[in-house]
């Protein structure tokens, strides 16, 4: 078995030699490599890499190049993937005691997270103007031009939908005097964040954001809006605008996509962020008419591509060295999300957008941050 | 007759008195007015303007006030209006034949917009940054920050949808030394431009937008997509995609709102936007799916408030100033169109975007232009 005559034309458009000596080219190991890859698509491709049945030096570039070409479309789409978008379609998959349940599933990798990710555990992506060198560097920079973004004035509360371990909240609070109140479904992060933030204005609620019944002078929510499933998206703007006070603004960032779909990459699905999907312009704007008026837009996707090379080689770094079977398995899905979704990044079919919207428009215009 | 109790009491709530000392305080000059109110809605409050039975001294506030509040909602909606909601759904009203007869109508007007508008004859909002402090300043602000947003560099081509009299494709041949093809459905706006620009490599096509077949570096198109008509959306956007090259970029400037719908204002649908349709996030985000990545977007709503009332000084200066019955009513009409639409932005129910739009994301990122 090896490549179809078809997928090896487009694997030389794409520049990709199997078992070539380009630090992109992929060295297939076994050939059960193409009965997985066949059978189930991009599924196969990601556990076949668990697995060991392939390697490559450059995962981030391999991926580039094959998401900037038209390879995906000589790998045949399986029942397995036409399952998972009549799936997406007929349930709401994301009701309130599933979110909880998915939230478990993720956050038992919050050791993974820890190894990978900047000193204040900030689970989205960085921002990388001139002058940052680092992740943490870029996290921090990150969280300042939310804070500029929404014109955080000391004393003045701010909400964050999706709170994670409090990064934001602790910033906000430490370096603009904000009082914040977080939302999150899982208890650990919300156990971690208490006990961090312990001596600041910072508040933790282990609930769901449409259960949030407070007010707040601005609103911000990172990376959490992939999690929320697009039946919600309506519920979501509508708890935001429920809870924001007169001329407030609600800084919304979140990975994005051209195209309106109901599902994410299978492999994604199963081992990352179960019950994700990536949003549209179509369907933000659908979902926030009104409600919400579009006061910037700024999309940052180029920086998640350096954000994630730089959690892969703090992961790489920090991760135990002398692994079991099924340690080296989740070292290698780790590695493979990571670096997968850096080339999506990089190949640009996945874009990063901060929104940052109020109820009926600024008096006087908006001031852009950058 | 007068205002009805619960008109009474919306319009104390918005603070404006009939026949009060304000400002903004409307004077009734007839009773004639409650009727035409009541029966025809916002399109008699503009007819009977026209007709000379109410003033207010600043009118652009009267309107802030009117349209921040609740007083619309005491007019009563007409079946003249539910006619016209009907009418925009069952028809398509900017086919091509019909855009061709709009065009016709509306720049009838040119010799108000010639008395109105900067040197450059520039028909949109311009961009008053702070130095800035005449119209003429804020249009050649605004083209020069169009030209920055694509990046436009010497030599290379822009196509302009709906180039309008010229004003951009003059600045930018001028300024940047770019080549640009416009496209107007007005013989008379592409006579003056072809006389004005004809030292310049500036190229007038009289055609409709989905008639164009060539290939340019950029595209830029200001105040044009109010005029297409949100069944045409899509088409507009599949007409500007095939036109660019590879990693060119697509700057669409455009009045905006927080609803969708498929009208506007009856009095302005009548007398000086046939056809026109206010679009929103959701309608443009549905229309690019697949199409166009965002890559920024900059509200500069307030800036058209500015605008416009610049327009009407201009427009009150340069106005035959003795005039018969009809070219009073004309002058009412103009003053009634400019203001009212100040007051709409002012207001923050109308907005401006501008966005940066690329067929797949910008290599390593896209620096924000402001």
């Amino acid at each position: 078995m090896g490549a179809t005559p078809q997928l090896e034309v487009l694997l030389k458009e794409a520049d990709i030699t199997i078992n070539g000596s380009n630090p992109w080219d992929p060295q297939i190991n076994s050939e059960q490599f193409w009965t997985r890859l066949y059978a189930t698509g991009s599924l196969g491709l990601g556990e076949a890499y668990m697995d060991g049945l392939w390697d490559v030096a450059d995962m981030a570039e391999f991926f580039n190049k094959v998401l900037s070409s038209e390879v995906p479309s000589g790998i045949r789409v399986t029942p397995n993937l036409v399952w998972q978008i009549a799936q997406a379609r007929l349930l709401n998959m994301q009701d309130i005691t599933r979110s909880k349940r998915v939230a478990a599933m993720h956050y038992n990798e919050t050791e993974a997270y820890r190894a990978s990710l900047d000193q204040r555990m900030t689970g989205s992506c960085g921002y990388w103007p001139d002058g940052v060198t680092n992740v943490d560097e870029a996290q921090e920079a990150k969280l300042d031009l939310v804070c500029r973004k929404i014109g955080l004035k000391p004393g003045q509360t701010v909400w964050d939908i999706g709170c994670g371990w409090g990064a934001f909240m602790g910033f906000a609070a430490e370096k603009y005097g904000a009082n914040c109140v977080g939302v999150t479904v899982s208890p650990d992060q919300a156990a971690y964040g208490r006990e961090r933030y312990k001596d600041l204005p910072v508040e933790f609620q282990v609930t769901d954001y449409r259960e949030f019944d407070g007010k707040a002078d601005h609103i911000v929510s990172m990376g959490m809006f992939e999690h929320v499933g697009h039946k919600n998206y309506r519920a979501y703007f509508e708890a935001a605008r429920r809870a924001i006070k007169d001329d407030g603004l609600f800084m919304l960032h979140t990975v994005a996509a051209q195209e309106t779909t109901e599902t994410i990459d299978p492999w994604l699905e199963k081992y990352i962020f179960p019950g994700g999907v990536i949003p549209s312009m179509g369907q933000i704007g659908k979902a926030i008419d009104k409600l919400w008026t579009v006061i910037d837009v700024h999309n940052i996707g180029p920086h998640y591509d350096k954000t994630l090379c730089a959690w892969y080689e703090n992961f790489e770094r920090n991760w135990k060295p002398d692994r079991s079977p099924e340690e080296e398995r989740f070292f290698r899905m780790w590695k493979y999300y990571l670096l997968c979704c850096a080339g999506g990044f990089r190949a640009r079919v996945l874009q990063v957008w901060q929104f940052v919207l109020s109820t009926r428009g600024v008096p006087d215009g908006y001031v852009t941050q950058r």
